[in-house]
């Protein structure tokens, strides 16, 4: 049974916690006259009322944007209390400029808000090589903090406001007990493209880590937890959720999930029971928000769940799961609906882990259901007719089942199709610069 | 200078090589009344007059198509006669029938010419996972022996017989003189999807390799050469050609280059002058090769050659250009004609290469042109303006010059962009299984 349920209001949904959205026009559309309705959100801000302890995950990637340096060092000592966050520039590569740039988004809000610089943190999200435009996000942050609010609309107008090219806002709350105390977590998310991420505490690169969007979470949650704690909290759920995901291979210079704990909900000190209780529930708003960066990948058209087991180790399952992943011609084949376990093997076998053609098990299923229609069985086609083959890769979610049967090792990756779509929207428009993606 | 120069003919320029290409129906389109005409060729032999000594390169996917187990146990004495090749279906995954099938068709095509079965060396292409039809291949040896020929119409006809999904046959031809004795060179090859070799003389993955089509490539020559050089010569040929391409990132379980030296030239014992003279043309054949296949990828509409230079390593130049050159975001752009250098340092970033921002410089010239035009210098955008990098990355064929400032490693990889084509065709359509790709 789940310890923990769903509940409406996504980041305001703990106490404490105010947010808003609004649009500065961070891409000079030029509104200099007449009315911006109908413009979307570009600047999100999500404040707590009292302190906050605050935990990162931030992209590996070498190239790494001034927000995110900015964040690594604002966020070291465990402490944040605002977030404000612009989409439609990475502020990345932009030298020395952007990191002055991003500080200064951080001194303009903490004067607003009556707090330090480093208690707040920020966040950018689209065309890297811009520099920001900061007349315009000056005016945004002169004017967002006059609209923060504990409305659920807020909240939604921020999930809005980070949005790039996803389609919806992504959102979600819980709740769960710790001891006799409710308390809340909540969350918001963006995707799209260049999704693939892999991140770390201090945007270092473990050697562990798998090497692969711009996809930025923002988590708030009223419960009271240790800096210290919150921090391996959240490397274990990011570690299940956001590094598991792959639209189109590419990993981000901005890839960033920041949590606040704001303790308002004034539970106990946690027992390692009630730590169980948090880190599913908050696994689970990982997850969830993963997923629908997935979904809502550009053109994406199926979510396949690909579920690598009997890896000779952990490294090797994680290496075969995102050869099958971001394989091009086995993301086409799911587009197609065509379940071409050739693809398959194919990608298993150039990828870095073992694999011996003689031992390798290959079945679907609906999506976490036990019954399974195998398509090929210790290296051999099995007798399931093309047309169920067909029938069971033909739903828009699904999960794909590979047994290497060679060790212990497993591995789940969210995956998604590659498209036509993808690709006209990724080639973009060369005569509208600005239309160009990210 | 060059030390050689083109002609006409392929794989029956030089003396002695006879082929021939016919159609046997090898996916079973099911012809059995009426007239084959129209139909694309799909058995190809390449035979010489008299023994030759011979080499190999196979695909280092752990998955290994009966083929080529069968080449490389043949070839390992450095001796062959005669090659020959269907397209249609790749005998891959078929396990122990598979094996029988791929040594029948050595034995049919040996009794054929009075040879041994070792001397026959034999090659597949096409969907993975399904039986050969053994009969028609029957048939089909049977017939194409009578058809054998040395005409420049022979060997046209076995360049189209080992395609598939490519639009045209792939063929050359040169010639250079060793000492005073005029060898010849001859080529063809497949390629079109599953598109990034990286071959070795015995399909054993060396730690130095590159892991990642089914591309396939038959080279003859009149040479007079011992295995051993010969072997060395393929090998040093193939890592600066085939093993530098990519369409689409995946390395098939098919991949062979092999080539017949029948020394009827009449060379005398080369000269270390000789040698390099014989390397450079054997390195243009495969070159030239090897650009026309990325050329003719699936809805391949532009071929950018990636070089790489200033990299700590040569490990690392080798993997920066991966990461460029497979990168969904990079390849979408330039198919777009968007020169988006934002995407091109984010895949530098998350490559395994060691990259420092600040030191990146990236240019473009026309294909193999000293005059560069700078997008990005020390980390930071040129005043190079929108326009003119647009007309940089408008041609079908440009050169993408990516410094990164940390050392001397090179590495050159010609990459195809991403198109909708390639998703379309790729993608497939189930309601006709036979029209499937591999």
């Amino acid at each position: 049974m789940k310890s923990f349920r769903s509940i409406n209001g996504s980041i305001i949904a703990p106490q404490g916690f105010l947010a808003a959205g609004l649009f500065c026009d961070v891409k000079r559309l030029g509104t200099g006259k007449g009315s911006n309705k109908g413009q979307k959100r570009d600047l999100a801000l999500i404040v707590s009322e009292v302190p906050a302890t605050a935990a990162g995950m931030f992209t590996t990637n070498q190239i790494c944007a001034a927000p995110v340096k900015v964040c690594v060092e604002h966020i070291a000592n465990g402490k944040a209390q605002a977030v404000v966050i612009n989409s439609g520039n990475a502020n990345a590569c932009t030298g020395p400029r952007g990191l002055k740039d991003a500080r200064e988004m951080t001194a303009l809000l903490a004067e607003e808000l009556l707090l330090k610089p480093t208690e707040v943190l920020v966040g950018s999200t689209g065309r890297i090589g811009l520099e920001l435009p900061m007349p315009n996000i000056r005016k945004g942050i002169a004017q967002i903090v006059k609209e923060l609010d504990d409305s659920p609309s807020a909240a939604h107008n921020a999930a809005e406001a980070i949005m790039t090219s996803d389609t919806r806002p992504k959102e979600i709350a819980v709740e769960c007990k710790l001891g006799v105390q409710t308390v809340r977590i909540g969350g918001i998310a963006k995707g799209a493209g260049m999704i693939q991420p892999g991140m770390s505490p201090t945007g270092a690169r473990p050697a562990s880590l798998p090497l692969h969007a711009t996809m930025l979470a923002y988590l708030t949650t009223d419960a009271k937890i240790p800096a210290g704690t919150l921090r391996k909290c959240l490397r274990e759920a990011v570690a299940n959720s956001f590094n598991c995901i792959t639209v189109d291979g590419d990993m981000s210079t901005n890839d960033t999930v920041l949590i606040l704990a704001n303790g308002l909900a004034g539970n106990d000190k946690l027992s390692s029971k009630d730590l169980k209780t948090f880190q599913a529930a908050l696994n689970h708003v990982c997850l969830e928000l993963a997923k629908m960066i997935a979904r809502d990948g550009e053109g994406v058209t199926r979510l396949v769940t690909v579920r690598v087991k009997g890896a000779k180790t952990q490294k090797d399952a994680d290496a075969a799961a995102r050869a099958v992943g971001n394989s091009a011609l086995v993301k086409t084949s799911w587009n197609g609906g065509d379940p071409n376990w050739g693809r398959i093997i194919d990608a298993l076998g150039y990828s870095p882990a073992k694999v011996v053609e003689e031992k390798v098990d290959i079945a679907y299923s609906a999506p976490g259901a036990k019954k399974l229609t195998s398509s090929l069985k210790k290296g051999r086609p099995t007798r399931t007719s093309f047309d169920t083959l067909c029938a069971a890769v033909a739903p828009a979610e699904f999960d794909l089942h590979i047994n290497l049967n060679l060790g212990n090792g497993q591995a789940t990756l969210y995956a998604a199709d590659l498209t036509e779509e993808y690709v006209d929207f990724n080639k973009g428009d060369i005569s509208d610069p600005a239309s160009l993606g990210g």
